[in-house]
């Protein structure tokens, strides 16, 4: 229908008669002569009809208006000097329009701009609703295009330089026993049950490793019901892979050169290799986090020894009940951080309160060196204590010194979310930075203080460091994450795959073999058959693209996302269905409406 | 861990130091020195281990049985001339075990040999409930390869030659008001509604084209909840296309040249272009299908004008009631085929019934030219219409000519099945031929005598021919098919962009404008903001990966498929759940097992 995209008309078609398709982006009327802007996927180009020299579309070029459909044939122009624009990837030239073909029209008002030069916030809820306007949009469209181009580079390197093979894992499989978290199906074949969907394909790809596949990977579509948070979908993307045979160090290796692959392939990025690699320990030392923003300093320091006797109960009361006095240093904080702040009802007090803590403690070093803090701290501190307090936070004056103190969780939550809140007000986040970091050796397990007993904090197959086999409990997993500018974007881990070994972990985690078998059994049974060494890694495809694109929500690089109430404003969907379904499913809802 | 893959040792390699990992495909005792095959994805190659050469390994390779898991290092030294093996690609080598690590051992029996040596047919439930085991024979490892390649060559087609972009739609969305093929799954969040699980990205891919995405693909799971027929499953893989400002034409060579690609890029096949095209009308009345096997021929001719006014009222009063008669000549079916199998309780008898027939009547032509049949048909005949039944029909001596009469769609569903099923015992298919052509110009609409209406042939947006918008009611579509070997692998059309037209289609099914607007809302709204015109396509994947694999059913190229009573035996899935899942789900079971 077409000899061009409106985008691909350069000086080299000068002289040519071509034939576009598009929208009508713009129209604007010159005295008599009109100008339209015609957009299509691949850009703008300006088509001009002229009375005098194009009478026979200036009839149909009046008749226009923005967001109209139109095929246009005509000649390919050089601009007049006076009107190049060398921002416009077309600018050079325009289109004399011979014949302009109205394929359609509007018959409703834009509920808002789609114009490649209106860049004006729009509410969320409009966007949703009429998300085909706006990917029409330059924004989404361009954030559209950038997660194709990633996941083309992740086929592309994982097939082509590395010899994965992706396979289709089935998205109607079995709620596992403790999936609270699954979508269920009705089935109608078998009445009384359910389909589960997918959490992660987790199973199905070491099973996939039990097949000998070795290299396996997929562009996973994944489900969780979840009471949604910030920034979460009902359904998301992820990239995961399994692999056979391989160390963690090899495992390692091959993902970073992906993760490059990536970056350089769709921005031109070069990123620095090795990526930095913290263990757990030190991620939480350092940052009170497993995944820090490592695009500025502000790292935190325990002084949990020099305090254990202070005769400040909140410092010694904490260490004494196995908790910790850690500190977050700010230079310059000071000035920039007043009292009211941190005090009861200020905005860092309410951080440090929902990351549930009880309230902040602070030491300001004035400009003379001497240090100003409530009596109680001041007062109870030794001068050797307090010199090398300044010495290990490297507080010099001006510095800020904000205190955590009480059980590790709660103070590196409470740390960590000051540390982010005060990065981003004090303007230390460079935002085109690009920081890539692994963060390894998590623990094993963690307590569930609910339960009185140990879970797997990954995943009861994740296999433990080898030097730890000694004592499971507090052993250390060969398990990692990738972090990027503080978010996790990937996370897999070495697998168990010996049997005697699982069933050491299957003990730590108080899970009988009846249990196990009950909640694992196919997979447990695969492993009779001769399971390989193998691991993995899932990648969260939304937020890397997210975090490619510089947006700030994961719905601004999803086609048609739901809201936070997990409702598409598009379709509709969730929605009441006919009573007539149900009955042939033999479900029935059991809501009662408040009424 | 390893060097090289089993399948990548060559003679360049010899004298070369090599570790290799993988599974004993094979342990021989020969005369106490041990061969193993060792066998991972890439294929196998042999290690010997020697009490004299290779002492250290001897007795670890004593231990090993069939699917161990091995690491294996060692020397690669040419085979001796008389242990040569051309069939093997790694025939001119074998591997002198140095060290020999026992990875992982077996601690159940298999249920049935996985080596490549063994080619048994194995029961399909005991394949399906051990498919990891399943997948680790060569059969289906080749076919999951080969789906893989055929995806990959579709994302490089249309990627790189034609710049399609792949874009994600949702799994959760909303049901169709007709949708009782939908899977439902209840909203935890939004108690008492359902989001139902896509049958087609339809509407969101018509949505794209709105947004200006121009050209579009996705290799999309969809989900069809149906009383699983011959070989359907639950959840099936479709490729997805759809593009704007195409004509028919233009899209007919584009999809042309993917499978071409795909049949070039995958098994070196060159096809043959142009596809040979039949319109509908043309298909159904020389194979009585839309979808013919034209890799041979036994054509149907329609007889109905001739024998409208015959004695014998079976072919009279079919075409009084407005049916046909039409004829299945069979060359050399006079020999083969014998009366006992036409006549009540025969095989064809039954094809015939089955298809909704109430019998076969058959015109035998003896070896002196005269022909052989029953009274009354032969009374009924006139020398020259048997003349001319017999030159229309091409008989010749020998033949046997199959009669339906009747109803246009249940004559043209019985010859279709009798000619397959003949065609198959005559031999007259070759199994290697890969017969692809395009059926078009299907009708727009079909009746529907239960609701005494016609109703859409595909959906309501499919566009009809624009010579035939004088009468709707009888139009052609602008709809096409792909169809290999009797298969439809593929299938799509123009869409109605045009409200004026899409009004008058609305109408023609007999839905009033509220109907279509609670139908499909969205999707007339959106087409009211600038709709170009577009179309697509959509492949079964699974189909066209089973006929390229020479399979024959989808569960064969499906890693992890359900039974056709679409349940999964190796998960189990689906099955009862936690009834506190139920109940915060708000949802129940309204099945009652008979007791």
């Amino acid at each position: 229908m077409r000899t061009y995209y409106c985008g691909e008309v350069k000086k080299e078609h000068i002289g040519e008669t071509v034939t576009l398709c598009g929208w009508v982006d713009r129209r604007r009327d010159h005295g008599g002569v009109i100008f339209l802007d015609l957009r299509d996927r691949s850009g703008i180009v300006q088509i001009v009809s002229d009375p005098q020299r194009t009478p026979d579309s200036y009839q149909d070029a009046e008749a226009l208006r923005n967001e109209y459909v139109v095929k246009i044939t005509g000649r390919v122009t050089a601009r007049p000097e006076d009107s190049l624009n060398p921002k416009l990837p077309t600018g050079e030239v325009e289109v004399y329009a011979d014949q302009i073909e109205l394929l359609n029209s509007l018959s409703k008002q834009l509920p808002f701009q789609v114009s490649t030069s209106d860049t004006s916030e729009i509410r969320e809820e409009l966007r949703l609703k009429y998300r085909y306007l706006d990917l029409r949009r330059d924004r989404m469209s361009r954030n559209l295009q950038l997660r194709h181009q990633v996941v083309k580079a992740i086929r592309r390197y994982l097939e082509d330089e590395q010899g994965f093979i992706e396979v289709e894992t089935p998205v109607l499989t079995r709620s596992t026993p403790e999936g609270a978290r699954d979508y269920l199906v009705p089935s109608r074949v078998n009445p009384g049950e359910w389909y589960a969907l997918p959490q992660s394909p987790q199973l199905f790809k070491q099973l996939l490793m039990v097949s000998g596949f070795d290299r396996y990977y997929q562009i996973a579509r994944c489900f969780r019901d979840e009471d949604l948070r910030a920034d979460r979908q009902p359904e998301f993307t992820q990239l995961d892979m399994e692999m056979s045979f391989m160390s963690q160090e090899e495992l390692l290796q091959l993902n970073e050169e992906l993760v490059c692959y990536i970056f350089k392939t769709v921005q031109g990025i070069e990123l620095p290799r090795p990526f930095p690699r913290l263990t757990y320990a030190e991620a939480m030392g350092r940052y009170g986090s497993d995944k820090p923003d490592t695009r500025f300093g502000l790292e935190l320091v325990d002084v949990s020894d020099l305090l254990k006797d202070s005769g400040f109960k909140v410092f010694s009361g904490a260490v004494a009940a196995g908790g910790i006095v850690k500190v977050l240093p700010i230079p310059g904080g000071n000035e920039l951080i007043s009292n009211v702040r941190i005090k009861t009802g200020g905005d860092l007090f309410k951080e440090a309160i929902e990351a549930g803590a009880k309230g902040v403690a602070y030491i300001r070093v004035r400009d003379d060196g001497e240090i100003d803090t409530i009596g109680a701290i001041k007062d109870n501190l030794t001068e050797a204590q307090k010199q090398e307090l300044l010495e290990r936070t490297g507080a010099k004056p001006g510095h800020l010194l904000l205190f955590g103190a009480g059980s590790a969780d709660i103070v590196n939550k409470t740390l960590d979310r000051l540390r982010g809140a005060i990065g981003r007000e004090l303007g230390l986040i460079d935002p085109d930075k690009i920081n890539l970091l692994w963060v390894t050796d998590f623990p094993m397990f963690e307590w569930n203080e609910g339960e009185k007993r140990l879970e797997a904090l990954h995943h009861p197959f994740t296999a433990p460091h080898p030097d730890d086999l000694g004592d499971l409990k507090t052993a250390r997993a060969q398990a990692y994450d990738l972090v990027y500018n503080g978010f996790e974007v990937g996370g897999g881990s070495l697998r168990i795959y010996q049997q005697d070994i699982q069933q050491q972990v299957f003990e730590a985690i108080g899970l009988s073999p009846e249990e196990a078998l009950n909640k694992f059994g196919f997979l447990l049974e695969a492993f009779e058959y001769g399971a390989p060494p193998h691991g993995g890694i899932a990648y969260g495809l939304d937020r890397l693209v997210m975090l490619m694109a510089k947006e700030e929500s994961i719905r601004d690089v999803i086609a048609f996302p739901k809201t936070q109430q997990a409702s598409c404003l598009l379709t509709d969907a969730p929605a009441g269905v006919d009573a007539k379904q149900l009955k042939e499913l033999q479900v029935a809802s059991t809501y009662k409406p408040k009424t």
